[in-house]
């Protein structure tokens, strides 16, 4: 009889997991440091330690399945194509090596797939069948929910909506490619801004908020009156809602959620998406979509992998 | 017995008609001048007397079912969202109007989405789950095939790929929207970009193919070596490019379909597409996806409604 459902978030900084009954209720979790740079098989080592350390108390045969989020284009096999926080990751299939260690069904997906798929099964997304969910941090990614079912390509590579030209000819993103929404409006984007702008003499609180210049501090500064970070995140959010307005026009989503550490801003970054939206969308018809915070906060790479073993995906 | 299957297409100068058997093959077609200064009602009688005319020697419990393709936003309903080529529409539902005269299950859909669908079941994406379908004529539109059925969206107002911004702030598009794509590549875009050209002086025999500058008669002065001409299509080609760079890495399709009138300039555009695509994907992971000409020209819409039927989606 099954009873639990595994969750496993590999990032490049901390490996974590969770235990949940077949509701998604949260009965145990666990994490480790990833220590990406020890190369991809101490860190498969890693993961199978914690699946291992959760899975302590419970029968190997209780264990409805073991899902698995990972960064980086990830395909359906579960083998990772050279993730970006992961070095010497090397060419194996993690879903395989999980499946040989515990002999219970193995799903893995790229991290901002099963996020959008964690929303939309407990979080802001639930009941909604065609979402975009978008988070911003270090960089810009996404999931695509398209008639209730993850949006996933042809070899499981979509929905890498950062990384869409809003600005031909703009600015380096970290995929090497110009002008793409995540060097826009990603948190090092609005960081890297912020320092332009200063030294080119602007005048700014922004430095009081911080040793190092990061979206966070800029978004304090805004909320503290200073005129420059404030039109940092209007900036960005008129970046964001212009890549928006693309989806919409593309995907035709009833709902858009926004997460990741850079949409804590709030209100900063939210009131100029939604204004640009509402003014860039190509008919009004468009404007019926809702953009809204994503619910989960950090757990939401866990909740999708738990829901990827509930929605049974491989 | 269900042996025939009824396809048409409302455009804004033809409606077109065809009657297939079950495996889509034409045996009966008719047109009418579609008249759309007429208004909703008078087109709406014409398409009325054109499916008369396609009916003529069959019995009506015969008929699977009609499809009908409509330009603009069209609804699971019907109902037309202020087509862009057809005035004074009105609001009511194609299909109830075809089922109230017929009595016979009626399906409507966007002619681009459904030129996407007919080119998957009978065209150059037959076998392809994953697929883009865009159209360059007059404006750009297109189709998305995933996980092997339509992509509609939330209320079927999904797969305007043309109107995605690539320039931000760039030119105005039809839909008054700035950046486009359709601004960039459209047929009368390529031949705004001619004139203006030719009016700041620049050499050119393109004036010598037609008394009317357009897309047709660039693409025959660069087959004769026109520098300019070139230019043009080479620079349409990549905002093209860049759009499918877009779309790509939003839906990892494995082929992308190019229709429509400008597609007829061959390699002409198809090169700098392709080149394009290939300089601008984040990851060479994206390089495979299958660039390639339509397959169906003048009945993809036709066909598409008839594969409407055929897939029984409403």
């Amino acid at each position: 009889m099954h009873r639990w459902v595994i969750g496993v978030d590999l990032g490049g900084t901390l490996i974590r997991a969770v235990r949940t009954d077949l509701g998604g209720e949260k009965v145990a979790r666990s994490q480790l440091p990833t220590e990406a740079k020890s190369g991809g098989e101490a860190v498969m080592e890693r993961v199978n330690t914690i699946i291992e350390e959760i899975l302590r108390e419970v029968e190997l045969d209780e264990v409805l399945g073991i899902g698995i989020g990972a960064p980086g284009p990830i395909d359906a096999d579960g083998r990772i194509y050279n993730p970006p926080n992961l070095p010497d990751w090397g060419d194996f299939s993690l879903t395989e090596r999980i499946f040989d260690r515990f002999k219970r069904p193995a799903f893995a997906g790229n991290d901002a797939n099963l996020a959008a798929l964690g929303e939309h099964r407990f979080g802001a997304g639930q009941g909604v069948d065609d979402m975009v969910y978008m988070t911003i941090s270090t960089g810009i990614g996404g999931g695509i929910i398209s008639g209730g079912s993850l949006l996933l390509g042809a070899r499981g590579y979509a929905a890498e909506v950062g990384h869409q030209t809003l600005v031909a000819g703009g600015p380096i993103c970290g995929c090497g490619q110009p002008g793409h929404l995540e060097a826009l409006a990603s948190g090092p984007s609005i960081a890297r801004n912020a320092k332009e702008r200063l030294e080119a003499g602007t005048s700014s609180i922004i430095s009081d908020y911080g040793e190092e210049i990061t979206s966070k501090s800029i978004a304090e500064a805004a909320r503290a009156g200073d005129k420059l970070a404030q039109e940092l995140f209007a900036q960005a959010g008129f970046y964001i809602g212009l890549g928006l307005v693309n989806l919409i026009h593309i995907l035709e989503p009833k709902r858009v959620l926004i997460g990741g550490g850079v949409s804590l801003a709030g209100d900063l970054l939210f009131e100029p998406i939604r204004e640009t939206v509402d003014q860039q969308v190509m008919s009004p018809i468009y404007r019926e979509v809702e953009i809204l915070p994503a619910a989960l906060g950090a757990d939401v790479g866990l909740m999708g992998a738990v829901a990827l073993v509930l929605s049974d995906r491989g």
